[in-house]
């Protein structure tokens, strides 16, 4: 019998040439001065055509008569549904009692969001595309080379080859350096999950129109910026494995999963889809279905035009937050190492009950009402926040194609003792960097917000220590 | 500000201990040849009795008139509902086009199952009960310290205590050794899980009478006969950190993860919960629900008489199965390391799409209609394997709480290329005993047969090396 060349169980090499490429300021390629100019120059080289529209103009596009669910005649693409949520009290749960009701994306297809990476002068850069979604303030953005359900790239839409996907899916892939299946907004979309990819290119790739290859130090430049690097790309970044450390850590990994396992124990959820036309507290209109206080999101439709995607021009709902969101981890140093606070959420699409969120991750519109008491937890320590303490901030938006205008401001601030103590209240947790790293390996661990959070970290002194 | 003491993230010294204790065939306790006479002993101590009754003799139960689904009135304990599966084939996954439906307990609380340990002269006891489980052949077996689910141990059963759950929540618990939620078995349960818990006991613990200490030497002897360390008890004994070697493996782990990965990208399955009355291919008599092929399993009613149960008599609806099951895992050394055939399998009542199983799983009868060719992989294989093959047998049960006389052999059997190629089928991946430990760290990857398998790998030479 052959003897079979067996691998090591890590690739030992690979974050120190993570970190290589995030040392990195300067590119083989495009220089981070020019990305705006190159940015812009992709802007103008297509036209882009975004507006809103009735319901009654959306082509393809109708509300169910037995449920009033919004589908598109295909039975493809995504469906908006009902929702409802309840959260048991004893003996089941810890409670207290809740129980809402509220529209969602229902999309169960798989898609890809892949980024290729190559070395050029012995430095990681990262392919990245220039890429319009309707529903980004600025319509262009910073997306993973590949970002594309399988009836995508198997052609179902009769749109255009996408581009590069040869190197993530079928027998010529490259080398895998991560994939791993991630939730997404677990408040808007039922149990969706993205496969998430990072791969190295084996052989020449040839650079397209619309794509730039960048270093991870030149992406953590552009992370400090606002609505440039997308949520596809941000999940995509937070899945590397970036250098590991021998750093300690307030909780061992055990005592940590361990938490994580008793926060989703102590949580009793049920989702169940219902009806869209039977949900409690939500109006349907011409031009939105909306909260009756006006809370928490509209679905709306809107009229695309645009000559670089897979099809020409369509039509299609969105999901538009009522208001600029904040989303921030409050972060202290123990025995010397950065730790955050992560906040085990219930958000009602989540697949398995409980996903590590930031410690803040809210709108705050939709509390504005409550008296203080009511406001989430270390809401006004963010607030209030002194200029000097806030290590990260940039407004990110969230995933274009399915969400209109949904900007978040993403903050990390720094606390102490009295604002956040070693000893974490019920549901939140202080974790490293490196912690969070280790558990983006595996899907349904830590929710899209705070992946974003963890690109973000990373692109800071916050992160790499 | 004080300096706070951070942890090393992993607990180096433990995976020796693990060893350790179970290299320890003599306990500082019972002795393994008086163990029978100990069970058998706890069986006379109690009376029990289990008797097939009619579904109207059912107390407290019944079919719902809307739906025919088997409810409790209390609404607590579990129901019996119909589940239809469809899996799609291309754009949207591999397929081929599935499509099934089936009678499906669901039951949304988590249970802990919990083993507890403590050194005596300096090695690691395993705090065992003999439990009556009425599904069970021989009614007793070696269980977890604690088996509840939490309106158990949060008194909503208004039945006795539950023993020793003190060590295991709350804020006297003792140092967790492991503590995931893992899954149960997908074609019979809709989507349940258990908290899965090893923790080390602080401070002295009494005996008490139905419990006995015993090392993992002891318990790895145990899992070589049949019938006698129930599936509870197994689960667990897989989730234990056990010597980690520095031996490669055919894939890295990135690779393994990234197979996983794709494999519930190419399914695409769903499964919706229907009422039981209207599921086709199944019919409802007296005594029980039934294929009409008199395949899989039926759903029956029992009567229960017992003395040291949580209550002292009651009636339930079980899983009986049609036919005993054939459990198995093919094995083969690749550069003297010794590798397992994992199967991704999806079964209607997962999570999340797939799960790895054995190579081999399923019950022999309900392929015996089928010609050769559409039987279950490897089959032939482990039917015809010689005894010299075969590295480890034993017959066990499963969960005896909901499952009637549900028994599988299971096997590991030791193959060359002829039978089981190094590169291998769609769906199968060779991996090593210890990334399967790695995997079971975490919910969700390794089902409740694979879990069994894993902790008879590591009681025999395969697993240890």
């Amino acid at each position: 019998m052959p003897s079979h060349t067996l691998q090591s169980r890590e690739t030992k090499s690979l974050p120190a040439r993570i970190a290589l490429s995030a040392a990195a300021t300067r590119g083989a390629h495009l220089r981070t001065e020019d990305f705006g100019g190159w940015l812009a120059e992709r802007g103008r080289a297509h036209t882009f055509r975004v507006e809103r529209i009735p319901f009654a103009e959306l082509d393809g596009w109708s509300f169910q008569e037995s449920t009033g669910n919004l589908v598109h005649r295909s039975g493809r693409f995504f469906t908006v549904e009902g929702l409802h949520v309840t959260e048991q009290g004893e003996p089941y749960g810890d409670g207290p009692y809740a129980d809402w009701y509220q529209p969602i994306i229902k999309q169960p297809e798989v898609g890809v969001l892949g980024i290729l990476v190559k070395e050029f002068d012995g430095v990681l850069h990262f392919l990245m595309q220039a890429k319009m979604e309707p529903g980004n303030p600025n319509l262009l953005q910073l997306s993973p080379t590949v970002q594309a359900t399988r009836s995508n790239y198997t052609k179902a839409h009769q749109g255009a080859d996408v581009k590069y996907i040869e190197h993530f899916v079928g027998p010529n892939r490259g080398r895998i350096i991560a994939d791993v299946l991630q939730s997404e907004h677990g408040s808007w979309f039922y149990r969706k999950s993205n496969r998430n990819m990072v791969v190295e290119a084996v052989g020449d790739v040839p650079l397209l129109d619309d794509f730039c290859w960048l270093t991870l130090g030149q992406i953590h430049e552009l992370l400090h910026r606002d609505n440039v690097v997308n949520m596809d790309a941000r999940t995509v970044l937070s899945c590397l494995p970036v250098q590991e450390t021998s750093d300690g850590a307030l909780l061992s990994d055990t005592e940590l999963l361990s938490w994580i396992t008793g926060e989703r124990t102590r949580h009793c959820v049920q989702a169940e889809r219902v009806p869209l036309d039977s949900i409690p507290g939500w109006k349907r209109g011409e031009m939105a279905i909306e909260h009756e206080a006006g809370r928490y999101f509209n679905v709306v439709a809107v009229s695309v035009r645009a000559e670089n995607r897979e099809v020409t021009g369509w039509t299609q709902p969105l999901f538009e937050p009522v208001g600029q969101g904040l989303t921030a981890f409050l972060t202290r140093r123990f025995g010397g190492v950065p730790h955050v606070l992560v906040h085990a959420r219930v958000e009602g699409g989540f697949l398995d009950t409980v996903e590590l969120g930031p410690t803040v991750q809210y709108t705050p519109d939709n509390y504005a009402h409550l008296p203080a008491k009511k406001r989430p937890g270390f809401l006004d320590t963010v607030l209030q926040a002194d200029t000097d303490r806030i290590r990260y901030e940039a407004v990110h938006s969230e995933e274009g194609g399915r969400f209109l205008n949904a900007e978040s401001r993403y903050l990390v601030v720094e606390v102490d003792e009295a604002e956040a103590p070693l000893d974490a209240p019920p549901g939140y947790a202080w974790v490293t960097p490196a912690q969070l790293t280790s558990l983006a390996r595996h899907g349904h661990y830590l929710n899209v917000q705070a992946r974003t959070m963890l690109a973000c970290l990373n692109a800071t002194a916050v992160g790499t220590r």
